[in-house]
């Protein structure tokens, strides 16, 4: 475990090394009824007995989700709600309206993120940065995302009833919370000890059912400097976890990390390949700001506050596109942000 | 000039005293030509000759006032691209199309944001974080909105010729972008010495055509805050500035902070009043990302640099609605983030 404090920043490189200690002191994760019977049904806090969570429209269910998070989160942390001093969120929905329709109510400022499903590692970086930085003591992260919303929002209304090919993700419903510190508790889930913001990568792709290979570069980039910044290689870690590329980004990021000389196959783990099994027809895998939140509260955390891994890297993956732009004939640039968490074990 | 390094945090406090000073060394505004024959047609760095920018659609035309603001900002800054450790960056549109597609050429790191109008103080004010807390020698901001895109997001397109009542705004077509640094130089425009970051306030307007009033709430909630957090009073500051608040909006806010017995009538500017004049049919003003933050760096920053104001408040407005939650019915919450800046003189 390294919590050396020491430089953090030299020119040129891209990552930072969290200079103070920042734990996760508490998380929750709430799904749908899909996720719910999937092979991590009985690990999320909250499964929803109807996607809708008893209101009338699908962004209203999302906000839903963020909401009763968050609210879980806090209350497994311990805190008031006045002690946690930022709200850093963000969803895939336009104007992120999601995250401004469930969190109102905490009564928190807020940081509104946007990087689509990469937003859980991008708010998680940025609350770390604000306590690192000694501007905050507590602050919580929370992501969204909902497959009746995101369908909507990006690709077609589900009563229109379009065929998905098999490169196609499914969105995740579900929401992931997490509440970070400053203040060291026998509570804590894990440790945040580098960031590795990522850069928007774009190969020029366009094919929005297949959003694994438009992300599946941004992944490789960010991985890529994360180890040459901390002078590692894959086996330095127990897994390198990407959000959402599915099977078919999987083969292109390891094909990429295998031209810039580094294997990760064999340590390398995508949530989106693993929230559903084969029987519940996701096709590619999950998907959505939800995929990698929900996994990384539900099971990976359990793991590191169980000791069984040490150090993970943690990479969720977006796609910057809207639906205007796939429209107007744009490429889907890819983005991913790389928060590495080792266990306080 | 207030440059203390000491207590930043306390519990209960929404604001941050900035611990070491961050500088704003560079920043450049491109706008369009309605703004171009406003009152600041001459301050602007750049106005473009038609608001297509040579552009095929109004979203690449918006990338494009990012991506030159930009490149405007980084060269008075005198720095590299490579030396820009982290871009913070957003605007209006769903998925922040206008930056994800504006900004992919600077190979920086980008920490994707979201909060309306607000956008430009968020960028601003995680930028400081970052930098204050050691994490970034220099980090760039750039945020844009434009007329054309916005509508078409927000509203009605172009061609179905809507009315506008008085209530209404006039979306900038604009975008201003600034350079950050912890290293102080001779070319320092301003330092930023406090942050109060905005929470969502929702007084459950829902009239899309007036939304100085859905903001206004918000302003006040976070202009209150800051004075009590600094313990400061409003002739402290040589202006208090709003963002899109437009006419009907600052009544609101002045309404309500003589309701909590500040009166700040007398030192309040709302960039959203002074960008167009009254021959420019703008009805109750300006609004946008753009408005806020091309002001900023062809006005607010003028004024403070050559010392005629030594300290101001910059407090940008969000609106937190999207075509979808108003088109639900659903109401129009407010978020404001306060930025304190002072003379270098």
């Amino acid at each position: 475990m390294d919590t050396t404090v020491g430089a953090i920043f030299e020119q040129g490189q891209r990552s930072i090394k969290v200079p103070v200690p920042v734990f996760i002191r508490a998380s929750a994760s709430v799904v749908g009824t899909k996720e719910g019977e999937g092979p991590f049904g009985d690990s999320f806090d909250m499964v929803g007995g109807d996607d809708k969570f008893g209101c009338e429209t699908w962004e209203d269910a999302e906000s839903t989700l963020q909401k009763e998070a968050l609210l879980l989160a806090i209350g497994k942390s311990g805190l008031s709600n006045k002690e946690i001093k930022y709200l850093f969120a963000g969803d895939l929905l336009g104007q992120s309206i999601a995250s401004s329709f469930g969190l109102a109510s905490f009564q928190i400022p807020l940081v509104g993120m946007y990087g689509a499903c990469s937003t859980c590692g991008l708010t998680i970086s940025m609350a770390t940065v604000m306590i690192a930085g000694g501007m905050a003591e507590h602050a919580a992260c929370v992501t969204s995302s909902h497959f009746a919303s995101a369908e909507k929002e990006f690709r077609f209304p589900l009563g229109y009833g379009n065929q998905r090919p098999l490169s196609a993700t499914w969105t995740v419903t579900g929401s992931g919370a997490f509440v970070l510190s400053s203040v060291k508790s026998d509570k804590d889930r894990a440790m945040i000890s580098g960031l590795t913001l990522g850069k928007i990568v774009d190969f020029g792709l366009k094919d929005s059912m297949n959003m694994g290979a438009c992300m599946a570069p941004a992944a490789a980039d960010t991985i890529y400097h994360h180890l040459v910044d901390f002078d590692r290689k894959p086996s330095d870690y127990d897994k390198i976890i990407t959000g959402d590329l599915g099977n078919v980004g999987q083969k292109a990021l390891w094909d990429m990390m295998r031209e810039m000389g580094m294997d990760i196959s064999k340590v390398h783990m995508d949530c989106g390949m693993e929230i559903y099994d084969k029987s519940q027809d996701a096709h590619a895998g999950g998907s959505g700001c939800g995929c990698s939140a929900v996994l990384l509260s539900a099971y990976i955390l359990k793991q590191l506050e169980e000791g069984r891994w040490k150090r993970v890297l943690f990479v969720p993956t977006g796609a910057l596109l809207s639906k205007t732009s796939f429209n107007e004939g744009q490429s889907i640039p890819g983005i991913a942000h790389g928060v590495e968490m080792v266990s306080c074990k």
